[in-house]
This record gives structure tokens, C-alpha cells and sequence, in this order.
């Protein structure tokens, strides 16, 4: 994996590059739709690429390992295969699934005990097996196994916490430097940052983190529910310690002017099931605020969702035909809503970078930021 | 309205034609997804007109008059405005959910009255503002206001009520031709045959349809539980009756043998929900037969659902990953199993059509009907 860094906002910390991995290039900053089981919900993979126009997406390890489970995918020759989204894909560890899904897991030194949610089945999850099977999924980028501390976290906990993370990281290393991709292209290992809200714990773990000199990085246990200036500042403090020339992922986030603002810290990589989650309920981002397409006002309004942003889904419907759909809970409504606001948030990245790269991002950010939270 | 037929079967009574409406030309013999509330579940516009290669689709009069409504629907400039589908449409009289989705409903020579089953408020569906309402809808084609038998039924009931059909058909047929389409394109009135499952009935009602000399007309009442060979019976007494220079329609039909013995019998259009119905709960039909894609026999195959047929959907994902998606109830499964089975079915219609203009159609139906009916 390459990053190249191609322009720098004067301004602020952003910064517009590209990352080079065995299945294609990716601009950032950029934004990765979340395809939990191996399907970003309601939509269609050439969807992702024509339209939506994304570069990389994610899975969840969790979800996967569960179904279709390993054998499968393994019989498949990975992710890419399975699904047929050719383009390049990370994977997270696990981590947080375990944490918020299952109702009966046991945290211990040596990993996370959970029962399925699905059926109950008792599974063991450590830095090491979630390594091997992260390489059995076979996505481009893979993440360090961690403990996300919720907030609100008391500070003994979330420093203990991150020692264990830091622990966990260095074996996850060692087992994936021993070890080798199954299906000949190269992962790269993502370790995280943990700390939760304190500043000294950020900083900490900023550092270790850095130490290890991997081909990228990520912040964690954020947009865990803390104010939004908490985690600006907590990215702030961490982008200024984490080395410039490997890419940053700010893990989780977020609402469109969360976005902008990491970018603005510095922040290169970003994945939220917003989009598609808000897409599903009928919440509508676009390039003028935000739509609860649900609300009557849209009954007669027959312009299209977005005509700003391209694609398909944003262009040939109207807001009415989408309203009738949602208030039916028509599955075409999940769609053109998921599909939508995927391609507004790529829209958006994009912007971001060339406004990067025109060295006007910091003024356009501070005025988009503003509009995209207004609700129309 | 023009309809030519452009090639018989030697070897039965199959024909192969051309439909000419105001949105567009339908090569018959057709079959109709079907578009409930102005949207045929689960796939997308450009999916029903790249993909699926649909010419034609239905809407149901019951849903779009509760939802959106006929205010929307006018304000839009008609349906096709309203949801973007801009080739030929076909309305059902509303009278068929009446009957199976309204839980108190009582029949009365002036109309139905029936409780919407969504918020239990009353309406009254006659004869006449059947009419009003499938002009304000705007489809290109809509149905007369019929009693649709259950089966069984008892003769004297049948009888009764296929009088009272005819008699609403006349009223039918008053309004519509003293007043005109909304929305500048002509709509055309299709009368249904009943009569249950008896000979003298349904040759009765056949008569008194054909007698109207309306541009096309319509065969109800069958495929609602009755053996395949009844309906088959049925079909073909109907046939012989109404006149041959006229499309004729099979409502509700049905499984890809059924309409291959009902285009032998000489039917040129259908509609059923089978194919995308089905498709949610993992019934695939394919060139080779019937798959229940949740087998675990389809686990671990990575071939393409149906590289037959072309089209997206049936050629890009593989089984493997469709099963994956429909056992964890992922979106993306209902969407990719409607595209497909519709496609199927649009490309049975197609073949159907060559094999009649190629001289070989029943002999191409029989070994079809079989093979297409066997479980994979």
C-alpha cells in the first residue's frame, strides 16, 4: 500500500491524497459505505460504483465470520469474490460488534468470549484469530483487534483499557507480520487509537500507536455518543501526533459536517452507517440540509431528491414518488434513500478535495458545515 | 389503441402480436410485472427497462387510491409522471383487493363498500367511479369494476354474480366513453370475462364481453385455487369465443408453465405476482427450473444465478452470495432475486414469441412446461 500526499489546505490540517492498494486507487479524503454482511444494505453493487461512485467499502467481521461464515468465503476466494465488488474493501476486527450486539460477553486478557445474536453459539474472539480471520475475509485493510470504551467511561477504566489495546496491538502485529494474505494481494494492519476522552490517555496512545510505523492508522472509541467538540478536539490532538504521510481513519463518523471537520484536523478516511441507516427512516442529506422526506410537505413536490449531486437515485426521483414509497414502506423507498444519501456523502468528500486542492477548504467547509445541518 | 398479430402457431392457438399504446409499443405475448403502489417491489425503474426489458406494468387501483391518493396522483400529471415510468401502464378496477384485503366489505348492486386496511375509514368503490379514479390514476389501459369469484363457488352465487358483472360493465362502459383522459393520451377499457368454473357460464360471459367489441378484453376469476386443468379448460372455451383480432388478457397468471399453456390456448397478456412474491421468500425460477435458493446445496456454488437470460441481476451475482443475502435478510436478496425472476419471466414471453414466429412453439412449450416446473 502507497499514499501520496497531492495538496494541502493552508487553513486548516486537510489534506487531499490518493491511497494505492492491490485492488485500485483511492482519493481521499474519502468516505467507505459500510456493507456490514458483505452488502451495503438496499444497494446494488453497481450501484456503489456507478452512481454512488465509491472507491472502498467495508465489512464487519463479526457480522461475516457469523455469516456466511469462513468456510464460505474461504471457498469463495474472499470478500471480493463472494460479493463481487472488485474494488477495495477494509474490514474491522470485530471489536465492536461484539461489544454492542451480544448481550453476554466477557472481556479478559487474553480476548472477548460473546454468544452469537443470532443463535446464541459461543465464539472466542483474540488479537490473534481476528487477524487470521480478517485474512480469511481477504479485505485490503484490516483493522487491530481493541477494546471501544463507551461513553460516558471513567478514566481507570479507559486507561486500562487502553493498555490492554496496546497489548493486543502487538500481537496482532506479530501475527500478521508472521503470516501472509490468502489470496495474492496484499492487507494492511490499521492499529487504533484509543483513550477515550481524556487528553493524556490520547496522547499516550497516540504515541504508541505511531510507534509502529504501519501503512495507516485509526482513531476509535469516538462518536460514541460525547459531544461533537469533544471528538473535534480529541482528533485534533491525536492527526497532530500521528505521522502526516500515512493516512488517517477516523473510525464511525458521522453526520456530513462531522465529516468536514475531521478533514479539516486532518482526518483522510471516514465510515458511518448514517447514511444508509437515516436512508432507511427516511432521512434525506442533501447538498441544501437535511429531509425527513416523511414530513407532508413533501407530498406534492415533484423536483428531483437532489439534482445537485448526480446519480441516478438522486436525479430521476422526486421527492413525492419517495415520500408515497418511505410513508409505504415500499423496499424501492430503502433504496433510492440509501442509494441517495451514499452518493451525497461520496459528493461530499469529493467536494472536500477539491476544495482541497483549490486552497479555499477551510471558508467552504465553515459555510457547508452550517447549511448541511439545517433541516429543510 | 392498435393491436396486430404478426404470427400463429400451426400447432395450437398461440399467437404472436403487436400492442400499440400512446407510451409505446408491447410486443405480445406479454407479461406485466406488477407495480402495487406505483412500484414494482424491490426494483428500480431503470432496472424494469434495462434489465428486465418490461414493456409494460400494472398498478393497482385499491393501493394508489389510499395511498398517495388521487390528489397526488393529479397534481403529478398521472402515474407515469408520478413514478417515473414513462412506457405503457395497466390498472387493475381495485375490486380484486376489495374482496382479499378489506375485512368488512359489502356487495350491493350500486357498488362495494369496503374499510381501507390501513386506517379502517370507508369508501365505496361503483361502477362509475372506478372509472373516475383509473382516469385520474392515468394508465394506458384499465379494467371494468368485477365481482371476482373465490373457489370454490357455488353455481347459483356464480351465475348471480356474473349478471351483476355485465351490468356493471355497461355502466362501466357508459362513463368511460362519456368522458375523457386526463392527461392527454387515451386510455382503453378492458372488459372481464367470469363465470367461475362452469362451461355455460363462462361461454355466457364470454359472449356478452366479445358482444361490447372493446379493444381488448380480459379472462378474471381464474388461477384463485382451482386445478391447473380447469383453468386451462376455462381458458380455452374463453378464448374460442372472444374475437381474435383483440388482445386478450389472463388476470393473475401465474406460474412460467401456466402462461405458456395460457399463450398455447391464445392469451397475449399477463400479470401475477409470483415471480417478485417469491423472490423475497428465495424462489428463484430459472432456464433450468425451480431453485429454493435457502437450500445449503446452494452454499458454496459460485456460479451465476442464470447466465440463460442475461440481464444484470441473473448474471453478476452468484447463488452463493444471493442465499448468503436472503438467509440473513439482507435488502439486497429481495432486490436481486425480483430483478431476476422478472427477467425470467420477460425472457420466457420473449421466447415464447420467437418460437411462435419461428413455427415451433408447441412443441418448444411442452418440453418448457416440464423443465420449468422441475425442482432443482
Amino acid at each position: 500500500m502507497e499514499f501520496k500526499i497531492t495538496g494541502k489546505d493552508s487553513n486548516s490540517s486537510a489534506r487531499a491524497g490518493v491511497l494505492k492498494t492491490d485492488h485500485g486507487e483511492i482519493p481521499t479524503p474519502i468516505f467507505m459505505p459500510v456493507g456490514t454482511a458483505g452488502t451495503v444494505k438496499a444497494v446494488h453493487q453497481r450501484e456503489l460504483e456507478d452512481d454512488i461512485q465509491a472507491k472502498i467499502i467495508l465489512g464487519n467481521t463479526y457480522h461475516l465470520y457469523l455469516r456466511p461464515g469462513l468456510d464460505v468465503l474461504e471457498n469463495a476466494g474472499g470478500i471480493h469474490k463472494f460479493n463481487g465488488w472488485e474494488k477495495p474493501i477494509l474490514t474491522d476486527s470485530g471489536g465492536y460488534q461484539v461489544y454492542s450486539l451480544s448481550n453476554t460477553r466477557k472481556i479478559k486478557e487474553e480476548g472477548v468470549e460473546f454468544r452469537s445474536h443470532i443463535d446464541g453459539s459461543k465464539h472466542f474472539f483474540t488479537a490473534e484469530n481476528v487477524m487470521d480471520i480478517q485474512r480469511t475475509i481477504g479485505a485490503d485493510i484490516i483493522m487491530a483487534f481493541d477494546e471501544c470504551t463507551p461513553y460516558p467511561c471513567d478514566y481507570d477504566y479507559a486507561k486500562k483499557s487502553m493498555h490492554m489495546t496496546h497489548r493486543w496491538l502487538k500481537r496482532c502485529i506479530k501475527r500478521v507480520d508472521e503470516t501472509e494474505g490468502k489470496y495474492g494481494y496484499s492487507q494492511s494492519l490499521f492499529p487504533i487509537v484509543q483513550g477515550s476522552v481524556y487528553e493524556d490517555l490520547r496522547k499516550q496512545s497516540a504515541e504508541e500507536i505511531a510507534s509502529h510505523e504501519r501503512e495507516g492508522n485509526a482513531i476509535g472509541g469516538l462518536s460514541v455518543g460525547e459531544p461533537h467538540e469533544m471528538m473535534y478536539d480529541m482528533t485534533e490532538l491525536v492527526c497532530e501526533i500521528l505521522p502526516e504521510d500515512k493516512p488517517r481513519y477516523l473510525m464511525g463518523v458521522g453526520t456530513p459536517a462531522n465529516i468536514l471537520e475531521g478533514i479539516a484536523r486532518g482526518v483522510d478516511m471516514f465510515d458511518c452507517v448514517m447514511p444508509t441507516r437515516n436512508a432507511r427512516h427516511g432521512i434525506l442529506f442533501t447538498s441544501e440540509g437535511v429531509i425527513n422526506i416523511k414530513n407532508k410537505k413533501w407530498q406534492k413536490d415533484f423536483t428531483p431528491i437532489d439534482p445537485e449531486i448526480g446519480g441516478y437515485a438522486s436525479t430521476f426521483y422526486t421527492k413525492a414518488y419517495l415520500r408515497h414509497l418511505i410513508h409505504t414502506n415500499e423496499i424501492l423507498g430503502a433504496q433510492i434513500a440509501s442509494v441517495h444519501n451514499l452518493t451525497f456523502y461520496l459528493w461530499l468528500v469529493n467536494q472536500a478535495r477539491d476544495h482541497i486542492m483549490a486552497g479555499d477548504f477551510n471558508s467552504w467547509k465553515n459555510e457547508m458545515a452550517l447549511k448541511l445541518s439545517e433541516r429543510l
